[in-house]
C-alpha cells in the first residue's frame, strides 16, 4: 500500500508543480533541537507530577534524547540548561554526546532560580546581583566554547509585578549594559539568541516583551545577536509568522522554541492546538528562502529550530517523539506550497487563488512522503508505534521516579 | 488636618446628595475574608521565593491574619485549605482562631496535588479516582462542620490538555455526579460555592470554564449552591461586573475570590491593576442591593468576599494589607455613587450624564471618610503605616525561612 | 487518477476502521445554510466597497444561492434578514425559491439600523422603542409562517459602551419579556435561536454576552428556545467545541454561524483561519451523536449551519462557495475520526493515544472521498473551479455597481 | 468650599513633598488636538447613527472646537484629515482656524476610502495603485505646510485577510520605499507621526501591527519620524505605558492618539474604561521628563496630545469635553506622584512601597487644584456644566441632521 500511495502521491505533486527531488532534500536536512529539560519532570505551579523512568542526570537525558533521534533522524542535538545540565566536565558530557551520534546545541543560562533573582537578574536594581548574573551569563559563554556549541540561548525571567516597582528605563539600560558585556566574550562563529516574552513569571512589565524589543537589542549588539521567536510568548490573536517574515528580511531571526499555546505560554506539544499556525510559519521561512535574496537565503539555513516544551502529563519520550514529528509535518506541507502560483495570485490581487494556493497544500496527506523519505534514510516508517513496540521504554522505568525536574 | 479634611468631605458629599451614615455603617459591616496559604510562601512554575518568617502550620497563619484583623477591622474570618491546614483536631483550630478573636471561614479541598488527580479528580475516566476525590470532598465538609464553617468552596483544576483527551460530556456527568453526592452532605446552613476558571493549569479545555457551567450546575443542585467568581479567572476583555449583575439577578452570586490580573491568572494584589474594575463590581452589587427586591438585597448579605493572590515577590503580612484596604477603599468609592442619579440619567438615555455620575464616584478621594471610620471604630487611621511601625513583622522572623508553602 | 486515488482512500480508511458507506451518507445529509446577505456588498467601519455584479433585490440573491447550491449541492436554503429582505409578497419569494431548488431559511430581524435603537431595541430604557423592537419581532414571526421557515435567529446589537449608562439587570428583564411575548406567537414546529456575542457594536457590555446567558434565557423561555453559536462571537482563547459539547448535552445547541475570525469578530471565510477548530466542533457533534443518547442524537439532526460572513474584498459568489466547501471539508475529516479509538484512549488515560487519534483523522486528505461523493451526486468533482471556467460570474457583471449592501 | 478645599489640597500636597507651583505650571502648559472628524458623524460597521447640529463642513467643526478650548483652555489645536476636511483654500481654513483661537494641527491623510485602495494602498501588488497612494501623501505634505502644521500623522489601514493573499516581505518594502518619498518632502521643522494597529480593518495582517515596526520604519527614515501610539491599537494584555517609556528611552515617541477600549478598538472616551492605564502612561513620560536626560526631556516636550475617538452614540461636543478633561485630570494626578519616592523605593527593591508611592498619586481628587488652575485662567470651573448650561449646543441644532461624517 505504501508504494502504491506515493506512486499517487508523486503524481498528484508533480501534477501541481511541484518537485518533489527538492522537497525530500529539504525534508532530509531538517533538523530539530531537543531540549535536555523535555525529558524531565515539569509541572504547572499547583504541581509537578513526577513520572517513572524520568533521567537522574544530564548523561541520561542523553540516552533518551539519543532514542528519539535514532527513531526519526530529525534530532540530532540537544540543548542544554545551566545549571540544570551542570557537570564537572563537559568536554566528557560532549563526548557521551558524540558517542550516541549527537551534539550539544544551544546552551541555556538560567537567571531565575536562585533567590537573589526574585526581583531580576540584569535588571535587577541591586548592582552585586546585576553582576551574579553577568557572570553567570560569561560562565555559560564558556561552557558553550566547551561544549563547541555555537548558540547562547538567553531567557529573561525579568519584569515586574506593579506599576513603580521597577524603573523601567533603567532596566532597559541595564539589560543592554549586560548583553554587550556577554557579545564580546563570544566566539566570532557563536550567536546569541535574544527570547521575548509578553509575561510570566512577571505580571506587570516585561523586561524585553515582545520581538521589537529583542529585535532592537540585537541590532544595537552586532550581527551575532539575533531575535528567538517562542510560539507561546505573544499575546492573544499575535501574527507570528508575520513577526518571522518580518524578522527574516531584516536577517535577525536566529531560531524558534516551538510549542503550542490556545491561552498563555501553555508549553503543549507543537502543533496540537493550531497546525495550520505551524505551517504558515514555515511558509514565511520557505517563501524568504525562495525570494529573499542571497543573504536572506543564507540566514534561513541557519534558524535554529527547537523544542521547548513542558511534558506535564505526558510520557517523555512519546511527547517528545510527537514534538518533532509534528514539526516535520508541518514542514513537509509547507514545501508543498507552490510558492510561483502564491506569489503570481497576490501579484494580480486575486484573494481567493492566493488563498487556495496556500491552504491546499495544507490539506495534503504528507503521509507517503514521509514514509518514502524514511525508507531512503532508513528510518522506520512509524517512529511512534516503532518506540512503542520498542523495550526502551520499559528498560528505563529502574530509574525509577524522582529524576531531574525544574 | 484630618477633621478640617473630613468636615470637608461631609459637606462636599451631602451636597452630592450622599448619606455618609449609611455610607458608614455599609463601611463598618464590610467583612473580607483571608486566605490561610496568602500567608505562606508562593510562586510561579518556575520558582518558590522562600521568606523568612512564614508561618510553619494553620496556627501561625491565624496569628498572622489576627494581626491583619487587628488593624484593619476588616478581616476577622480566615479560608483554609485542607490538606494544607490539616490538623489533628479542627475544634483546637477552632478554639485558636477565636481565642485571636477570629473565625474560621470557607473550607477549600484540594484536589490537584495527589498523583492520582494528574488527568482530573472527580471527572477522572477512572472511576476509583473519582471515587477518592468524591471523599475527600466529603471529609471537607466534614471538616466545614467541625470548624463551623458556612461554606465549601470548590476549585477544580480538572480539565485537559489536548483535544480527545478527555470525554467532555462524560466528565460533565461525573462532575455533577460528585457535587450531587457532596451537595446532601451538607447542613440546611451551609453553602456549596462552585468557581470557575477558563485555563491553568489544565491548557485545552476546563470543565468548569466560565460562570455559565458554574452557575447551570448550581441550578442542578439547589438553592445551597451558588457560584463564587474570581476575579482572575476570565478570558481577556470579558466583563465581569456584568457577569456579577447577571448572577445577582438570578441569586446565585455566593462569592468573591479577589485578585487583580493583566494578562492571565496573575493573582496580584486586589485592585493594583485596574482599581476601576473593582470599583465598578461593587457598583453592581450596590445597585441590586438597592433596587433588586427584598430577595435579591438579601442575597447581597450573604456574599463571602474573600482574598485568593499569590504574593510570591511581597512581604507576606503588608500585601494582605494593602489588599483588604484596596477592597475597603473601592467599596467607599462605589459607596459614594449616587445610584438614584445614574439611573435617572440612564433611564433618561442620558449617555454622558449616566457616565459621569459612576465616574465622578471613584474620582472623590475616601482618605477622610476612612480615617473617620477607622476613628470610630477605634482602629489605627494608617494600618499599614502602624504595622510597619510595629513589632510584629521582626518578631515572626525567629521562625526562620521554610514556612509553609503549596 | 481520482479512481485510484479513492480505491487507495477506501483501502486505508478501511484499515483505520472506519465504515466509509456511513461517511459517504452523512456528508451527502450535510445541509449549509447561506444566507442572503453575503452575497451583497459589505465592509468594515472604514468602507463599503461595492462590487460590480452584486444583486440588487432579493430574487437576485436568491439567483446567486441558487448557483452556489448547484455547484455543490450542499446549500439549499437561504436565511433572509428583514427589512433588508423585505418584499411586497413572500409567497412570491418563497415560489421564486423554490423555482430554483431552494427553500427559505431563517428569518433574521434586524433591530440595529433603525435610529431608534441607537442605545437598544428591546432593552432600551424607552418603552416605545422597546415596543417597536418586540414588534418587529412578531412581524418576522409572521414573515416566517408566510416563507414556512423553521426558525427566527435572533441577535441583538444592544449593549452598552460606558459603565452606568444602563440599568444592566432591568435590560436583562426588558429582554426575557420581549422574547416571552415573541415565543408565544411561534408556531409549534418553529424555533427561536438566540445568538450571543462578547462585543460589538456594544463596546462595554452587551445584554447577551456569553453563551450563558442566551442557554438561560433559552432554558426559561421553553423548548423552542435553543443557543446560536456564532464562531466568531467569543473572547480571545474560548473553547467554542467545548461550549458545543456542553450545548449538546443540555440539548440546546440550535445551530451555527459559521465564519473564521483571529481577532475580533473578523467575518472571514469559514476555515480559512484556524481549520483545526471547525474541525473540532464537528468531532463535538459527532461524538454527542454517536454516545449523547437518542435525545441528542435527535437535537443533532436539527442543529441548523449557518455561513454568516462579511465577504468585504472577495468576489461573493466564489467566497461562498469557498465557505461551503471548507466546511464540508472539515466535516468529513471529523466523519474520519474512530470515535471508539479516541474513547477507549480517554478511557484508558492514554493522553498522546486519544489526542492522535482525532489528529491523525485530520491530517487526511479527503479529496478522493469529497470527489467520489459528488460523482455520486451528479455534482461537478470542483465546484469552484467549475464556476470559474464558467459564465454565471460574467453573467451578473450586467447588474452593474451599487447592489444591495447593509 | 472650593478656597476651602484648595487650601486643604495644597497642605496635603506640600505635606507629601508636591511642588504645587510646579504642577500648576505643568497643567497650564497642558495641550490636547481634537480631531475635525471628532466632531461629525461616525458609527460601527453596523449603523452610522446621525446626530442634530453636527458641523456640514471644515470651518463649522473648527467653530465646535473653538467651544471646546473656550471651555477648557487645553484644545488649541485641531487635526485635519484629507480629504474630509477638503477645501479649496488653506489659507482660508487656517485664518478661519485662528480668528477662533485656534492653528491647524496634523494633517492626516486618508488612504482607506477610496475604491483603488481596497487591497492596499502604498502596499498595492498594483504599483499605480501604490503611485496614487504617494501622490496623496506628497498632496498632504504641501498641504500641511499652507496650514503650517508641523505633523503629518500616517495611519495605514494597509493589511491582508488571508494567509497568503498578501506577500508581506515585498508589501513591507513598498511601505518603506513610499515613505522614504514622502519624508524627503518634508520640511526640516516638520515630523513624520507613524501609527500602528494589530488589526481592523486587516483582519489577518497589518503591515504596521506594532510599536516595533512602525518604531524599525523611523530609523531607517531619519530623526523626523517617529512613532505615534493609540491607545486603542494593541493586542489583549499590551503594556502600553511600557512601550511609551521604550520609545521615549530612544526618542522616538512623537504622539498619542487618546482613546479608551476594553476589547479591540473602541475608540470610546480617553479615561472611561480603565483611568489607570492613561495615568500611568502619564508616569511614564513624567518620569522620563524629570531623569530620561536633557535629550528626552526635550523629546517629553513635543509630544502630540491627540484625541482620536468615534463618538458613536454621545452628543459630539460634550464627548469632546469629557475626553480632555478626563486626559487633563490623569494628568493632573500623576503630577501628584512624588518620582524620588518611588524612584527611591525601587532602588531598595521595596515592592509594596513603590507601588504605594504610585497609586496613593491616583487616589488623590483633583478638582480642587484644577478648579484652582482653571480660576487662574480665567476659565469656567466645571466645563461640562458651563457647556450644558449654555446656548451653544441649541444654536448649532440649525445646521439639521445630515452633517459630515466618515
Amino acid at each position: 500500500m505504501n508504494d502504491r500511495a506515493y506512486a499517487l502521491f508523486e503524481e498528484q505533486q508533480t501534477a501541481r508543480g511541484i518537485n518533489l527531488v527538492e522537497v525530500k532534500a529539504s525534508l532530509k536536512a531538517l533538523r530539530i533541537e531537543t531540549p535536555s529539560w523535555g525529558y524531565g519532570d515539569s509541572g504547572t505551579r499547583f504541581k509537578v507530577f513526577q513520572k517513572a523512568g524520568v533521567p537522574r542526570n544530564p548523561f541520561e537525558k542523553f540516552q533518551d534524547a539519543a532514542e528519539v533521534h535514532r527513531l526519526t533522524g530529525l534530532a540530532p542535538s540537544v540543548a542544554i540548561h545551566i545549571p540544570w545540565d551542570k557537570t564537572e566536565d563537559y568536554g566528557k558530557l560532549r563526548s557521551h554526546a558524540e558517542s550516541l551520534g549527537l551534539s550539544i546545541g544551544a546552551v541555556n543560562p538560567n537567571l531565575f532560580q536562585e533567590d537573589e533573582y526574585m526581583l531580576g537578574s540584569v535588571t535587577n536594581a541591586d548592582a552585586s546581583i546585576r553582576r551574579m548574573a553577568i557572570n553567570h551569563l560569561l560562565e555559560c559563554v564558556d561552557i558553550a566554547k566547551e561544549t563547541r556549541s555555537r548558540d547562547l540561548s538567553l531567557w529573561f525571567a525579568d519584569g515586574t509585578n506593579y506599576p513603580g516597582q521597577g524603573h523601567i528605563r533603567n532596566r532597559k539600560r541595564w539589560m543592554q549594559e549586560a548583553l554587550e558585556e556577554v557579545y564580546k566574550a563570544l566566539n566570532a562563529d557563536m550567536r546569541l539568541l535574544i527570547e521575548y516574552k509578553c509575561f510570566e513569571p512577571a505580571f506587570y512589565h516585561t523586561d524585553l516583551a515582545d520581538w521589537g524589543m529583542a529585535y532592537n537589542l540585537a541590532q544595537k549588539l552586532g550581527p551575532q545577536a539575533e531575535v528567538l521567536v517562542d510560539t507561546g510568548h505573544h499575546l492573544p490573536g499575535a501574527n507570528i509568522e508575520h513577526i518571522v517574515a518580518y524578522l527574516l528580511d531584516e536577517r535577525r531571526l536566529g531560531g524558534f522554541h516551538f510549542n503550542s499555546r490556545k491561552y498563555a505560554d501553555d508549553d503543549l506539544i507543537a502543533g496540537s492546538i493550531n497546525p495550520y499556525e505551524l505551517f504558515l510559519i514555515f511558509y514565511q521561512i520557505l517563501s524568504a528562502r525562495q525570494d529573499g535574496g542571497a543573504e536572506v537565503a543564507e540566514s534561513v539555513e541557519h534558524i535554529a529550530y527547537m523544542i521547548d516544551q513542558s511534558h506535564n502529563i505526558e510520557q517523555k519520550i512519546p511527547a517528545m517523539l510527537r514534538s518533532v514529528l509534528n514539526v516535520q509535518t508541518q514542514y513537509a506541507k509547507a514545501l508543498l506550497i507552490h510558492l510561483d502560483e502564491v506569489n503570481a495570485a497576490a501579484a494580480r490581487n486575486d484573494v481567493l487563488g492566493a488563498e487556495h494556493a496556500v491552504r491546499s497544500a495544507f490539506e495534503c496527506d504528507v503521509t507517503p512522503l514521509l514514509h518514502a523519505v524514511r525508507e531512503e534514510q532508513g528510518l522506520p516508517l512509524d517512529p511512534m508505534k516503532s518506540y512503542l513496540a520498542g523495550s526502551y521504554g520499559d528498560s528505563i522505568l529502574a530509574r525509577g521516579k524522582g529524576g531531574a525536574s525544574w
